[in-house]
């Protein structure tokens, strides 16, 4: 390898979804910051690239070391010795299994540092069960692969990153598993990914769960009886958090930089207002993994796929936040 | 009466808390669009319009016929022979009861149609109490006077109108308040109250209480056993009702232009993105009531009240939300 720039490593998403077409339409964002790495099959990419007039070209490489600078782009090739088909839209187990191989592959590389972080386009998770993977999706999938059990989904975008202590779960459920340590590991992976970005006494603002958060026990009593014992037990750590804050004002005070982050309880406490800010922009990243990890925040849209009509908005966010995550990493 | 302008009738609040200051920092508003009654007590706005350099002009008047057009402005005197201390910041119970009870006034008089709509300036709920009144608050005082059992708070702002089936209950309470009825109402309720803005076929959308509206059952079942049914009796009674919507994209969905209401769950649904996107000029609006009440967003703020900081913004959307409502109302 003859540069020192870092080298973003993408993995392709299904083939039959908008994956390869948010990627292609991001490659002009590397310029001098950054090398990028594709990881899938060079047929789809060169499909794609074609079928939206963007002339680019690609060169197979089998190891990060074979990677050039240059305006070409090197896409390490999965299954090398085979063929992907591709239908826009329509998903098929190969295509699954490709994508999921290439996410894999991009885990180890960035295990190994041969890549400076992992940019993951949209899988297709039933396609992906179908195909024999016993996971629910990217996340757990990088889990298993990184030997993780502790990381936490951050959503970024509209001048807020939000943590979530419970994600993909009816809200019913969520009571259980809000518990001190879970509250306090979020507070920490959340310091930690912070820390990261660059922040070197990151502020961590922290949820209340009932409305008001729980107006000193009148509305609920989570608040008194879980959170706060979380909130100071990660004070003891030395951690700069601050709460607990009723969910509807502490967006707005990030918004008005009282806070780096903001720890939310529930997927829609955190959801809603990155989405409502930043609907088509917005950023998933998997922080306490041992890798940098990020992904758009949307999915396969096979119903839009082929037809040149996806925002590569989100994944242009994704890039440049693995980037920024990378660059500090790097100085550790 | 000489004037054909609607009367815009506004209480006072509490006279130790920023009430009358934001109250007088909108009268300005009025020009040739309405006719204010203040609802109070003269001497408490004298005070605050002299503290400040005001240099409004009041008199009392005993009835709504006094009132007057002109520069000066009316105030409709609650315990007319007695005079009422002010100390900002410091609440008593005789402030308290006099805020009260020109709730009261105000809401007779709107029942009475002498007003055409009522802006309710901040109360200290704890002093309210403390003055012998068995409420928790505006809203369900201005029940019981108007004999109504079935009215819905709505939050407006940031280009968002969004009402709630839940309110002040502890998250874990929820489950249980939201049935198929609860949910009902509220849609119908808001219909009601979007045809009185003017919106002759006002499209209503539908939150999910679970993640990703509960992913076909994948992630909690109450949208299909509980919401879906109630979408579907509204529907019945042709109201254009939409959904079953995740919750943290349909926020977006709306400020596109796509729903002209959205009835959200519980308390945190709906504050967040009304909250995060405006703020410090959300406006609540008491639906559902024979007559129109809308307030600022906000309390009484002792900390900062006779400081001449308070924040006008709130009031001012509800000044002007009750007037929009007011104006549709006359057609009916």
């Amino acid at each position: 390898m003859t540069t020192e720039l870092p080298i973003l490593g993408i993995s392709m998403g299904d083939p039959a979804g908008v994956g390869p077409e948010v990627i292609l339409k991001n490659l002009y964002l590397r310029d001098d910051r950054f090398l990028p790495l594709l990881i899938g099959k060079v047929d789809v990419f060169e499909y794609y690239s074609r079928k939206y007039g963007l002339n680019i070209d690609f060169y197979a490489v089998s190891d990060v070391s074979e990677l050039k600078s240059g305006k070409a782009v090197g896409v390490l090739e999965i299954f090398p010795d085979e063929t992907v088909s591709i239908f826009p839209g329509k998903p098929f187990p190969k295509g699954s299994q490709t994508a999921m191989e290439a996410v894999r592959t991009g885990a180890l590389l960035a295990l190994d540092k041969k890549i400076s972080a992992l940019v993951t386009a949209p899988i297709y998770k039933k396609g992906v069960i179908e195909a024999g993977y016993d996971v629910q999706g990217h996340t757990d999938f990088l889990a298993k692969i990184t030997g993780t059990d502790k990381y936490v989904m951050m959503l970024v975008g509209g001048g807020l990153r939000v943590s979530l202590v419970t994600i993909h779960l009816p809200l019913q459920q969520v009571f259980a598993k809000l518990t001190q340590d879970s509250i306090f590991d979020v507070i920490v992976i959340t310091h930690n990914a912070l820390r990261r970005l660059g922040l070197n006494r990151p502020r961590i603002a922290v949820c209340g769960l009932n409305p008001h958060a729980g107006e000193e026990g009148h509305i609920g009593t989570e608040e008194r009886d879980i959170i706060a014992p979380a909130v100071l037990n990660a004070l003891r750590q030395g951690i700069k958090v601050t709460g607990i804050f009723p969910a509807d004002t502490v967006f707005w005070d990030m918004l008005q930089g009282q806070a780096d982050a903001v720890v939310a309880m529930y997927h829609d406490q955190g959801l809603i207002p990155v989405k409502t800010m930043a609907f088509d922009s917005g950023v998933n990243a998997t922080i306490g993994l041992p890798i940098i990890r990020t992904s758009p925040d949307h999915g396969t849209a096979f119903s839009i796929s082929g037809q040149n009509k996806a925002n590569p908005k989100s994944m242009r966010e994704a890039m440049l936040l693995a980037l920024e995550f990378g660059r500090h990493t790097a100085d550790e």
